[in-house]
């Protein structure tokens, strides 16, 4: 890869791109810490996009890896994973926060959420997500134990580790730097950090 | 529970029914080996329904259980787990299969699937669902093995056991008795059948 210029995902906060099939997105974990929620859409019909639960039958697996293709909800490759020097935790199983969450989890008035964020960065470009797909959430640890109970943990990612995906359409890329600063998803201590990505 | 009239999901076929607060669906695997998708909307906005990925980090298992409720894309109680006789082996990862799915499995030509089913059903109530959730798929039995692998394995439901599910709102629920017959996902001989429900 040449040395694209990088796009900073703020803190507490969502970007949005859009990418031509065959280009790379990578995707950096800037500070080491962050969970960067992820979604892409088809460009030319937004009503296409990443799926997890489409995506599962189709790697066998509960978290994607190198050469593996993530699905649309029509069930056409959009995003390859080509590159993950992250140690390779990433989450498909939890939704994006949102106010409800932070609300049952005792925060009073607003909290910067991920949906909120995934409609911000789609509005930068002029555009609306019909919906909030459950997103590919990189470098989010949720084990998924022997007995089937779920945990949430820190990052094994560390400072400037990234993932590479290979757009395998044109399609819109929205990111959400993750603002869960009470539950420790964001590492130990509990505190979002910006994260950047480039698109070559 | 008292003996209330039993509905028939036709095998391969879906069924929907409106269902009031504080009212008991129990969805029956008649002949044992029936996947059945279950989706469960609002009545008063059918935009909030049932969904997995905002129920899985509320009850911090990849499978509910008995005692465990079931949140919508508002994170509200819809439907609450109050009885299972089945063996407690249901899945929550899996969307719904469709005709991609089957063409990628390599039938030619129109092959039932959940998704026109779940369309089907709310139709015949007059309704549509604004799209296609990811189901609660009772019976079904998709292990997470230690590595993250996934595997497609038969019920270990019996046949007349079921699941008593409480509703927490007054909602339209809608079955899908799946019509996959090249998995083994509805037992070893691969054999869709019907399944039955009661509101009471």
């Amino acid at each position: 890869m040449s040395d694209p210029a990088l796009v900073t995902i703020p803190a507490r906060r969502g970007k949005a791109a859009r990418v031509k099939q065959g280009q790379i997105v990578k995707v950096i974990n800037t500070h080491g810490d962050q969970v960067v929620d992820t979604w892409a859409f088809n460009a030319d019909d937004l009503n296409e996009f990443m799926s997890m639960e489409h995506t599962r039958p189709h790697i066998m697996k509960i978290m994607p890896a190198v050469g593996d293709a993530m699905l649309t909800n029509k069930r056409r490759p959009i995003l390859t994973f080509i590159e993950d020097t992250s140690g390779g935790v990433h989450d498909t199983i939890i939704s994006a926060c949102d106010r409800y969450r932070y609300k049952f989890l005792g925060v009073e008035g607003y909290h910067d959420n991920c949906t909120d964020n995934l409609q911000a960065a789609m509005g930068e470009l002029g555009l609306a997500a019909p919906e909030t797909p459950c997103p590919l959430n990189l470098f989010m640890n949720i084990p998924v134990h022997a007995d089937g109970s779920l945990s949430f943990e820190p990052p094994v990612s560390t400072a400037g580790s990234y993932v590479a995906l290979r757009a395998e359409m044109d399609l819109v890329i929205a990111f959400s730097a993750c603002p869960q600063d009470i539950l420790p998803i964001n590492g130990v201590g509990h505190l979002p950090t910006e994260a950047h990505f480039s698109v070559d």
